[in-house]
């Protein structure tokens, strides 16, 4: 486009489109509205990342994120210490808080093992899961995984890893969400709600 | 959340939420993404952010973005300088230009008259068209606001203020799209190609 090369607008546009789930179009629009922010925003914009990037860490023993030494969970003598619930990020950690009905440990691995993105068992944190395993204090592993072929692979994985150790492995179940409509759920879900079918 | 509460991650999220088009989850998704940045990454995209906001700055004449004192279109001697475009957004400057069928001028307006928001004629550029249009060289005004009603207010709006001023007002012209399908066109549109049908 003649007269229309802004370098510093393509630069910007493309740190927008190397965010997760940002597409070209949404990209560019964040871009321009990154330009006509008012100077107390954007000043608010920047501090809100560095702080955040500054502040919190991974904590040493469950990797999770925190903004203390160790995590208030891992430090919380309240919980049981003898099952760890293993998951993928942070925010799986968040949703198993909301029910309230865990009580136990976690440990984030950070990603999950998928050889096509090249990303084996140093890449995620196993090492440090096996490091927790290594006293006689943990007796059950949750792998709380997600339900896809990566998911099912790095739970399959560890599992393999763990279980000659004598710590029982579990798996969350498979069935139908609850509130959720038969219509809209594939044969494959359906097939293991079946399976794992409870006596009323 | 016991033990899930990192102030930092909030106002990350909230920062992220502050941008258009981006909801609740999305935001919580990014500021994740923020904190798993590499050290390299993260600096590049406040760079980026920085250095957009500190070079670019809307042409004194059009008010399109620009990295010069006076954008490259104002200053091209070869367009057309009888014809002003009059555009929402600086993104609207660059699809007209995509076109290559359009060699005036522009002008960005920086949003439309709407009441509701609180927007009035004070908080767009038209005071700034204005001003272009008191020498004798602008003969035509080519309305290019978008289609909705804030749109149109606005189009209407400043033609009221320039026709007294003998300068000829035009609108784009409404229709189907060229490619689009008749079963999604809805009917004001469909009545709009109808009223402005050609003979072929």
């Amino acid at each position: 486009m003649a007269g229309y090369n802004l370098p510093p607008l393509a630069r910007l546009s493309d740190a927008f489109a190397r965010l997760p789930g940002v597409g070209r179009k949404s990209a560019a629009r964040l871009a321009f509205y990154t330009l006509s922010m008012s100077q107390s925003a954007a000043d608010e914009f920047i501090a809100a990342i560095l702080d955040a990037r500054n502040s919190l860490h991974y904590c040493p023993v469950c990797q999770n994120l925190t903004d203390r030494e160790v995590c208030p969970i891992c430090e919380d003598s309240g919980r049981d210490r003898s099952v760890i619930c293993v998951v993928e990020d942070p925010r799986d950690v968040m949703k198993f808080e909301k029910t309230r009905d865990y009580h136990g440990l976690y440990h984030v691995l950070h990603g999950v093992l998928s050889p096509i993105d090249g990303i084996g068992p140093d890449d995620i944190r196993i090492k440090e899961l096996m490091t927790r395993l290594s006293g006689n204090e943990v007796k059950e592993l949750i792998m709380a995984t997600n339900p896809s072929v990566e998911g099912e692979t790095t739970a399959a994985y560890i599992s393999r890893l763990v279980k000659p150790l004598g710590i029982k492995v579990s798996r969350l179940a498979y069935g139908i969400p609850v509130n959720g409509s038969l219509e809209y759920t594939d044969s494959v879900t359906l097939s293991k709600a079946l399976e794992g079918r409870k006596e009323m």
